[in-house]
């Protein structure tokens, strides 16, 4: 059995990291996994919130959003509607922490990095392409803070990289990086953040029809890893050109 | 070693469920997971919201909040702030996930149940005691609705039953049902949302500090599959009392 | 003629208060008036607000809310609609001018005490109730305060007690603390504030049905000082327990 | 002893009442207590809001605001903060109830009347000011959609008519209508709504300062329904101006 | 063709400033053209927001409002609705930048005003009114900051003066200061800012209907700066009172 | 005197409109004027909003938002600050204005097209490089109506194209498209749309530093419309590609 898009069971879509795409941030990349297009752009200010100040560590947090017809059909602006989303809200927390994970806050000191991650085209697994860019907007953020002197020279901020990728049960079968007419289908839905070392940050595996045993959670969890480790490869290519 | 309150690391808090606390809902718990207190209100009502008229299934749904001074110190009203907080999204949403994976929907009939967990006191554990309390409630409301003719007499609309409780890695070591001085200490935090027949409904695993392996994510899951087990026999007793 | 569930006129609805409920606010209280249901809790914060600063004086609030399912139909959350409403406004409003009324704010000193008043549970004189549970948690806040040394060892914050009750007419028949099902049928429906020695601290009467004369004023004024002489027995007795 | 403004303790403060001072609405009036001065317009509706719909009742309701320079420092305009206060709430309730205790919704048929009170500048009494105007901007509102049919040509809309005032006492001594100056010293203050029949349709009496007895609110409220009988012919004259 | 109140194609409606109008206010005018009524505010305060404290310079903003019944139909309240709408806010800013431009911020100090325009009654021309009465309360709020000491004696802080009005053209005829049965009729609608030396400030010109060209455009614009001449005697006459 | 780009003072930046963007749009662009790059997206809905049925006329709206990163330095999400900010709003509404000038919503039908504007990368003219784009991205999504049969066969909807641009005046000479470090220096600044026949649809000058007169206001408007025709001639060219 082949998928909708000719891929195996264990294929990632294509996937592109455009590094340095904006303008204006210390950090950028357009990444695309497939139909998906994210853009993740990363702030860099010298200074933390007030509720940080003087503890010497660093802040780095991440806020998500899609543009109204990034999707199918069109969805109202949050701006309009006065209120940011559950799922809005539960994505940027994801991300926040996936990437809080590899950083050094002490080594970073006190300099917060606001990463950005707007999905102007979306066909499923938005948030692990944003997690996948954001790493590289979040590394490019850092060498300009290093540059700028507000980072100590010889300070290892990141102690890993991280990546993020989708995985499910159709039909059935484990499958790596579910396309949206895949994810909508699937049985069990779970997306793995995992470091360049092949740790896990994060695993949140939900039954979106039948309750899953521990045998299908581990097929997910190897074709995870095995997803993340292609992605690593991808990001250290964007991270050199 | 021994914990802070005496527990082995495989051991529940005393966990307690007193069904029907509330005189006005359909079905209602207080929940108790040791300091951990959350009533569990199911609100039964018939008929759908306008986007799932005429299709034949019913809707379950869940809001969870804290009481401002649940906790330690106080935290400012989500309705005077005048808007809902990450944390609250995510977790109502968790929470209706869980309950509608043993729901059929269609077996429910057109009818709606939405389910209030309002954590009274908070001490660690508040979103698996709310999923653990919220199965009574629905149960009653169910029971409710069937008595009251809304839902047909033969349909089976529980397909099974859930439970859910928190593990986490403290100094090395995978515990069970994190008390609040556990959970800050935590370095892998991670929720388990299990059915009556032992199957897993969501996972959520998390590393706080370090990133975890392959090993001690078993070790965890292992632990949570047991504690839920535990908590689907005080569930039982619970609604046969 | 008795009243539906045999009370005489003059008389008040089963009243308990459990003083200490909650394991961490400073004072605490969950009072009952027969299904009316409040859990108080006061929190204690050494400073005051910054419109206050360097007046030596402390500064005391309350806020009302209900849960969604206290009532006998489910009421969506003044969180989620994002705004809270007039009555609960008017409520929270009414419960921290009373307790302001027995305070002395400069004995207090530059201290906060916030009374959050939750109704678990309505079936009217949820605000007397509220009041009246709440002196008891305001009490020991202050007690708690003393004892930490942030208010000076002698200083008298306390210069009364206070309590609250509902009085009514219905069908012509003036009547204490009434329930809900007599609330809704009430002709004149007031609230009445009484401290320990008898004065008025609030006295808001409104005509639901036909306007009303001075002489069913008085009557009601009277039923309503008895009232809050007995509840300030029942507090009493809470606090020496 | 005289009152600042030489006034006896018992005597309003100039009172004006200029009926139809808006070109569009059904019914207006600008209403002045001294320097107060509100701005009172009915907005008549065939129809009702949809909760009310085929009872063959009728709705009125009140909405209260101040310009924000109305004071003697300007406020922020609610509209900006996004958020209407606990102050206008309750004043808007307050107004509300005293214009429906003396309308007959059966007869006013299915339609809706909108009373906006909008203080142009305040000088004290704004609410008891704005419901003395609202009344006579009901009254034409009436008269309009009694002529143009909305209205049965026989039916008794208004059983009475209904003005309010406030009393205090300052100093020990009980005065009628409070300007600003004497309302911030007052140790008692209480707002009294009574009809033409000189019934009470609404008594709030709040303690400032010490609690007050019987004594006192015995005469708060003489002084109180005198001053409205007074009102009460000012509102006659400017209605059959 | 003459128009439906009786006025040539460029004649102003009948102008009144009533300088002083409100108690409190530092500088206040009731401006009327025609059925237009707006209440300017101007309020005075030393000191200027954080982001411009130490510059030097003052800072002069306005708020721009509609009573509800203002209108021939009642439209609700924007503090009700919770936000600002996308009218309020540029009309708000239109008039802000209009007195901005005729100010010297320098030479008025670190101080603020604040100009509130209330639209008490509505019909046509609310913006431009606003503009012409707010530049009467600025210039009386400047002249009691000199007075005040807060500015200094000599400093020009008015550089020039400021009025406006709107035109546009109607069955093809360029007219002045559109009343509202002409303005919703308009193909063509134009609001000119222009200062008392005859000198642009803003030109706003928006196509209703059918696109216009430079012929009806200069004929407009001339109009309207001779409207703005007519206006700034009523202003000079005003000041002078 | 050349800019700071090297451009001659009436020539436009390099433009570029990149046709059908978006994969789930019914009519897209990418347009860049320089540095400033904006994604227009045109969803197409049959049926209109209900105040608008019936009338057998469409209804076109756009809104604009731009990215938080989108300029030199980060702004809060208006989504998260829960309000749209003035400036938002009334891009937004030109945006609109702009598009229904061209558009007959008699032959449009009752259908609706909503444009959304939304900034990723801001370098001045953002509003201006919107409306070109928006004109694109409207185009197509009314051939896609057209073809889908929402919109009839023969029908117009299109009376002509629409373009805008960007003129002010820097250092005393009248520039045409300024780019933002040109813009923050203008002494007035104008916004001109203008049909594809060379009609003026809005035009909306300011004076940020001194007034302006007759004769520069000409000046202005002559670059406006040679550069919104040159404009005109890229979007043929992006629409016949």
């Amino acid at each position: 059995m082949t998928r909708k898009d000719g891929r195996t069971n264990d294929q990632l879509r294509p996937v592109t990291i455009e590094r340095g795409w904006s303008a204006h941030a210390e950090g950028s990349a357009l990444v695309t996994f497939g139909g998906t297009k994210v853009l993740c752009t990363a702030s860099f200010t010298n200074g933390v919130p007030r509720w940080l100040t003087g503890k010497g560590k660093g802040w780095v947090t991440a806020e998500y959003a899609m543009l109204p017809r990034a999707t199918n059909s069109r969805n109202d602006r949050e701006s309009i509607k006065g209120k940011v989303g559950g799922r809005t809200h539960e994505i940027s927390r994801l991300i926040g922490r996936a990437l809080r994970a590899v950083v050094d806050t002490k080594a970073l000191g006190e300099n917060t990095i606001v990463i950005d991650c707007d999905v102007l085209q979306a066909d499923g697994g938005t948030r692990t392409a944003a997690i996948t860019g954001a790493y590289v907007a979040l590394a490019d953020a850092i060498a300009w803070g290093r540059e700028k002197k507000f980072i100590a020279q010889r300070s290892e901020v990141l102690r890993d990289s991280v990546a993020a990728v989708s995985v499910g049960i159709i039909d059935g079968e484990p499958m790596l990086d579910l396309a949206y007419v895949e994810d909508v289908r699937a049985e069990t839905d779970m997306n793995v953040v995992v470091t360049g070392r092949g740790l896990f940050v994060e695993v949140q595996g939900t039954a979106e029809g039948a309750p899953f045993d521990k045998r299908e959670l581990d097929q997910l969890l190897e074709l995870g890893v095995n997803g993340c480790a292609e992605l690593r490869g991808i990001q250290t290519t964007a991270l050199e050109g």
